[in-house]
């Protein structure tokens, strides 16, 4: 098999922070497949061997255990190329084709990294072209629109020129290995499918905080908000995972159809429900790790008395039989005290405690960041016997897979895992158009809410888990965030 | 509180081998009540100072960590003291009433670490003396009886002078951590339970494995046997532990109920089940750990030609709603390649794969030899992306718990969490009688068809798992044993 990866917005940051850094992990894995060509598009004017140099210098951003030493980069530069290219014009696309057409590998796939506003005029091209034939497919990346309309346009675009099986749609959350053992948990071990329900868990809750704050990108975070950028499409698509029915296959549409059913029967937000269980943020200047930083307000770029949220905390219910009244939180912050990805599944405490100091239920926690893993937190006797009220007591123990330890040489990003999957063809860890616009459906209300609402977010000291708002919207179940326990 | 311990055998086996280090254990654990005595009764003359000497010699044998230094001893050998008594004469029991009602203790243990063959004739004089006051218990070590007639017996001696809360049975294999852990780990958390029946768990295996041989002891165990020695009493109490209903108390009557519950649902034997269900064995010569060890006929004090097992595997059922159907696999034996004791609790396959290679099952491993642990076996994926195959590959990992690593301070031994509870006057990890007269009615017609058949146990060679049949037994439901898979 080879393969022709071409990557518009080929000198810019996705490329050279994720894509590249990922590339050669591949590449040092033995995973990447022999004779493939990597092909950077962009409108300077520059060589093959410029742009080699190019990359080279921003490996030095990278983990020290993953930068490539010279002879490793020079081989793996040997793929590198470069083409200049007016997105806007058609003669540079049939360049681009006539480039490819001589190669004639069997599997193209292009790569769109570049700014979304571009997609659509670069997807047109591609396939007046004709860079659409059956072996090409195109790569999109996120914010795939603004809102379910923009959305919408953007896949209307698409797929006017590709076919949903050449359209990949990257979370690139869905490529971390914790997310692929949500499946392999699931559907590959024969213990939780029985506890997987409404009956066993009383609640479930995932958290996406980040430490940073905007930093440079203020304007376009002004425009995006915590919403748009992490709820809508990771933190949902985690809850799909986690909720979905087990499908009848391991293949991409069994899987996609599985999570679209989630996504749609998610309960639906009135302008009422709004303001009871979705709570926004903002951070005010505060302190993260010791270091004292500003708040929302005063980061560059961002408007004068701007409302985006920086923090979005948010109680939804599955409505189907399994999930019937079980509450999925989901939360998700700039400037929290930690970077923090994980999945807690709450279950049910014991019907009837025969034991004291049990009050403390079993948990499931699948961690994404720092690092990938997983926990299972029971509550074990010390075997010593009974304490001096004359009952055995019990404590809590955790039963802990690392996937590092468990899996030390075999580690894969989820940039890499993407990469590998889109030049294969696999699609299961794409998300299917209907998917994301269904998301966009249910995350609208929220937004028109809050364009009614004159109150705007509610302020949260940085370096805070969020307002106290967010605390309040689980504790009225009698719940409390996996921190607060 | 203050106590009196009285340990009849006073010079004897058990008790310089396992008493006396776990009732040091207890004293450095600052878990002995202050101000107790513990009197050694035995048939020789000799004072105080002599028996304080005669154990501290005897904790040379002990392994280093649990040796006490001068100064802990010469505290711990303040409690000790020593009666001659013989055990026919009643002037002696009224001797040794006078000694316990001048302390007048709000507690006293009579342990009765004698030969079984004297607990009717000791109860009996107890009994006479006064010696069962309401604040007196009495302690029996196994074994207790041979067969069901000669456990009424002891029973009907025993109560006649005490009441079944002053009767405490050891079978020491209570005292271990891990069967602690399993009550907590079922009726603590809510995990287990739903998955804890039929539906989900394919057979359950215990293994109790020595790899020692009979020693110099041949002429005790050959009147015994290895299901007389390990079934009757340490792998049918662990099944009763692992198959009882939620009780609805953590009180010693509410378990011990639910556990004679099981052994009247245990499937009765017939001669024809007999002949297909157990298997026995006796060693032959073979290698160890890397020695060459003699056979069991070549044991010292072993009869010629003698039939004894040294081996039992058989296969249960629980016939209940719960367990209707599912094997319950029981095996111990001497020469086995390992010291290991655990419980196996194998679940079923999954229903449905939609990975590829996940033949393998999910299963739960509590150790209680040589450590204490918990193991819980699942499927994950490495995350890596599919084989070239295509498919996501799962690879197992397991789970662990190391009780010594999660309670590094507090690990208890066995005997010492027994006596304890003897002097607290905890029943929970003793066994009742009707218990114990139910384990025996069960085991009978095993004892009855091996007596009728001429064929005897099935020779394996020392060092192997036992004879081949054992396999088999399980093999013909479609199993294997743990350390097959």
């Amino acid at each position: 098999m080879s393969f022709d990866l071409v990557l518009f917005g080929g000198t810019g940051d996705l490329t050279w922070r994720k894509l590249m850094p990922a590339l050669f992990q591949a590449f040092r894995h033995g995973k990447l497949p022999e004779g493939g060509r990597i092909l950077a598009v962009a409108r300077d004017e520059r060589s093959d061997a410029e742009y080699r140099d190019y990359i080279r210098a921003k490996f030095a951003g990278v983990d020290e255990a993953k930068q490539p030493n010279d002879e490793e980069y020079a081989r793996f530069a040997e793929m590198l190329h470069y083409r200049r290219m007016d997105l806007s014009q058609p003669e540079d696309y049939r360049g681009l084709k006539a480039w490819v057409d001589e190669r004639g590998a069997s599997t193209v796939v292009l790569f769109l990294a570049t700014s979304p506003h571009l997609f659509p005029v670069i997807c047109a091209q591609l396939g007046q072209a004709g860079l659409n034939a059956p072996h090409m497919r195109v790569v999109l990346e996120k914010p795939l629109g603004h809102d379910l309309q923009s959305a919408q346009e953007i896949n209307r675009v698409v797929r006017a020129a590709f076919t949903e099986e050449q359209a990949l749609r990257i979370d690139h959350y869905l490529g971390k290995p914790a997310v692929q053992n949500l499946m392999a948990l699931r559907f590959g071990n024969a213990l939780f499918e029985p506890l997987w329900r409404r009956e066993s868990i009383a609640n479930i809750q995932i958290t996406l905080a980040e430490s940073i704050g905007v930093g440079s990108r203020g304007d376009f975070y002004d425009r995006t908000g915590a919403l748009r950028d992490m709820v809508q499409n990771h933190a949902l698509q985690l809850l799909t995972m986690i909720a979905m029915e087990p499908p009848s296959t391991n293949n991409a549409d069994a899987i996609r159809d599985e999570k679209l059913k989630v996504l749609r029967s998610l309960k639906p937000f009135t302008p009422e429900t709004v303001a009871r269980d979705v709570v926004r943020g903002q951070y005010k200047a505060g302190t993260v790790a010791g270091s004292k930083v500003p708040g929302y307000l005063e980061e560059v770029k961002v408007p004068t008395g701007s409302t985006c949220e920086t923090f979005v905390a948010l109680r939804t219910e599955v409505q189907n039989w399994r999930w019937a009244g079980v509450p999925f939180y989901l939360r998700t912050g700039k400037r929290m005290p930690a970077r923090d990805a994980q999945i807690v599944v709450n279950f049910r405490e014991v019907p009837h405690p025969i034991f004291p100091g049990t009050s403390r239920a079993n948990k499931l926690v699948i961690k994404l960041q720092p690092e990938d893993g997983l926990e299972l937190h029971l509550l074990a006797a010390k075997g010593g016997g009974a304490s001096s009220s004359g009952q055995e007591l019990l404590y809590p123990v955790s039963l802990d897979l690392d996937f590092d330890k468990a899996f030390p040489s075999e580690r894969v990003g989820g940039y890499e895992r993407l990469l590998m999957d889109a030049i294969a063809g696999r699609l299961n860890l794409f998300v299917r158009s209907d998917e994301q616009e269904q998301a966009w459906r249910w995350v609208e209300p929220v937004l028109h809410a809050w364009n009614a609402d004159t109150v705007g977010p509610r302020p949260y000291t940085a370096g805070s888990w969020g307002p106290a708002a967010a605390s309040a919207l689980v504790a009225r179940d009698g719940c409390t965030w996996a921190e607060e326990q």
